[in-house]
């Protein structure tokens, strides 16, 4: 029974894999001749002055330091169309709620959810009875986290989550502000998160690796991390740290699923894992009751509960989610947005290794697989971003290279690290990322 | 012609206020029988530990340190229940939007409104057009602001909108935090939202009235104010401040709208405009645009955005109240939201000015009437909260006393006002309204 289910297993992969390179290869054909121009390809600018603003960029100028060749193959009008790959905002995944059509819909009548309060009897008053169901339900298909014993509080996005955990770990009454500090490369929006008030209770103390200051402090654990992928444990050499764990990417399309995580406050997002980004929509587990008292605390000060609307959508996402995904490890599944979406972040990073050994001007690091218990095999991990490092002597600043070539990615001075770094992002729509690969192969050395 | 209207006006008053009388009787014999028990009312302690956590209010314990005599008329099971009115919760308004039937309904699909991106060509990239136009149109139709030539900025309710406007203005190298102060009574919230991250940017400074400290600072503007429902204008006696306008109250069943607000910066939200407020939607209106560009800066990073589900659910509430509402001042309309609210909130300060006067313990602000542009005719203030003084010299402590009668409200001391006063919220369901002003009246000097 083990063998005939390992030899389905095998076929189904066989059969997928074909059907998504077929697909790719329609879509790229497809999607090229809708962008218009004769080629395929629009000059038209993808991008207003929002990324810029958000910090996950410059202006797309022409400004080119340093270029190198680019094979004629690739073709001057590919050439043209800006290639926003700064942020990480999760457009690849609109296909597969598309194919599956009404089971996602909401319908919301105008009597709904008016009030403030989603469950006067639950600590966090503001949680949907709904939403929480569906993350245990998910957690438990999953086997990701666990989440017996913990207090689950919701978040406009795990942004306001993350701010919640400093408010709610830091001492009120502190001679000074509390140290926070992850080890880079680390999100780029840590430190600003942190220090944008200038907060009497905490304060952004940078690298984990170097930090040597006395006392306690609370330490940022993203894991697999962002930007570079790689699974990570605390890194500072002592106790005493609070620790977050923000695990956005603890999922099997990114990452092989060693173990239900079992810390004392972890983060997730619905953004990275459904992809519903603009729904906004967060969650913590908090084994601490008072920690996850002084978080809730911070999200009535903060927004006065988080959208009902949103919750139940995202109920309605995880539901699905999960009702596809039950025995995925075992029998497959079509279905399955976790099954489905793990062979695309295959496909899309055996497409982007191949560009990069065929510029040579490039490298990106290397994992190593991995058993995943939601898939029940090994699997290798293929992060949300590319860490991409620029190997050519010539180039100093990979961020401002790569601009040249009308591709916006994220410069590693934003992590904490050199500008030989840049983070891409490998979840835009088939589009974006076909042409990105196509003109990264291009470069050559 | 002005006269034939002015006879339709009152006879279409005449019908409705009958047909809501009728409508209130039938309720309460109607939501007693639903209570539960033999004569209609519950023992069910209504509140779980989130309103107290809110700040909003002590736990209903029986502490009744001073009680004075309750007539027999009232009956004993009416004062067996415990009455929120501790929060504005606007729950009174899902009866209307039940009337309203499918016309609000929103059918959100799985695949849309994924992109964190609303409108990457607005310098607010994550406010949804559809929401924007539907603010203007009701701005437009209301006449309670004016938007031209100002950037609105979305928020996740208005109190993100607060802290945004707050980040906004502080100047980012100022030697000490900017001062932030109201004039008492102030919306409570105003204090522990400045002061919750000890921030170095600004500062709670307590009543603008005796505020006399040198340099810049910021004036919150409430008007009509929160909790006593007085229009107000700046109170700090000099030039130099920067006013932030929060006119959540500013809408036509709670004050006459006298004229178009012209402001620097305005906070509106869809709480206490629409009842909506399990759906977190606020909004700005801001002159300059550098001011608005730090607000969206701010939006960033607190939460990514504002939850464009709720913007779109926002935006279709918004829609049928502004077409449900054009020419209200010259024809009336039983349809009008506004119109009809008006009406219920006059019925309501009617029975709870009744109330008062039978009582002979507490008082009530006496209010001037004004004219109204949108209702066309001389109106009432009728405002979201009662601000309640108890006269009677053996009560120091107005909350207690009341919390006696297990009836929740928020003592005086909140708004930075003696312990006499209390706030009411005048927008619960009809059946908690009804037993409170029966409560109320029962209580004989």
């Amino acid at each position: 029974m083990a063998n005939f289910l390992g030899i389905f297993t095998v076929r189904n992969l066989l059969g997928l894999s074909l059907a998504l390179n077929l697909s790719l290869v329609l879509r790229v054909v497809y999607e090229s001749g809708k962008d218009g121009g004769p080629h395929g390809f629009s000059v038209e600018e993808q991008r207003g002055p929002s990324m810029a603003d958000m910090g996950f960029g410059k202006e797309a100028q022409a400004t080119q330091r340093t270029r190198l060749s680019a094979s004629s193959s690739c073709g001057q009008d590919v050439m043209e169309k800006v290639i926003n790959l700064d942020h990480g905002d999760p457009t690849m995944y609109e296909n597969y709620w598309q194919r599956m059509g009404e089971r996602t819909t909401v319908v919301i009548s105008g009597w709904q959810s008016m009030s403030y309060f989603s469950d006067v009897k639950n600590p966090c008053w503001f949680l949907e009875p709904e939403f929480a169901k569906q993350v245990v339900r998910l957690h438990n298909v999953v086997g990701n986290a666990v989440t017996e014993g913990r207090q689950i509080v919701v978040g406009t996005g795990s942004s306001q989550l993350f701010l919640a955990a400093l408010y709610a770990l830091a001492p009120k009454d502190g001679s000074e502000p509390l140290s926070v500090v992850s080890a880079a490369p680390y999100y780029s929006s840590y430190p600003s998160m942190t220090d944008c008030l200038k907060s009497g209770l905490y304060k952004w103390a940078g690298d984990a690796r170097i930090f040597s200051k006395e006392g306690p402090y609370i330490e940022l654990v993203t894991s697999p991390n962002n930007p570079d992928g790689f699974v990570r444990h605390s890194m500072v050499n002592r106790t005493g740290g609070l620790l977050v764990h923000d695990l956005a990417y603890y999922w099997p399309q990114y990452t092989p699923i060693s173990s239900a995580a079992d810390h004392d406050l972890t983060l997730f997002t619905v953004s990275k894992a459904t992809g519903h980004a603009g729904t906004r929509i967060g969650w913590a587990l908090v084994k601490d009751p008072e920690v996850a008292k002084k978080m809730i605390k911070f999200i009535e000060l903060n927004t006065i509960g988080v959208s009902r609307d949103s919750q139940l959508r995202a109920a309605k996402i995880l539901e699905v989610m999960t009702n596809t995904s039950e025995n995925v490890g075992h029998i497959g599944s079509y279905e399955s947005f976790f099954w489905i979406s793990h062979h695309l972040m295959a496909e899309r990073w055996q497409l982007l290794r191949a560009a990069v050994n065929r510029s040579r001007v490039f490298s990106l690091p290397d994992f190593t697989p991995g058993f995943c218990h939601f898939l029940n095999q090994d699997s290798q991990p293929q992060p949300a971003f590319a860490w991409l490092k620029c190997e050519d002597d010539r180039v100093e600043d990979c961020e401002s290279f790569l601009r040249g070539y009308k591709m916006l990615t994220r410069g590693g001075r934003h992590f904490g690290v050199g500008p030989k770094y840049v983070r891409i992002s490998m979840l835009d729509r088939d589009n974006n990322f076909n042409i990105f690969v196509k003109r990264l192969s291009a470069i050559q050395s």
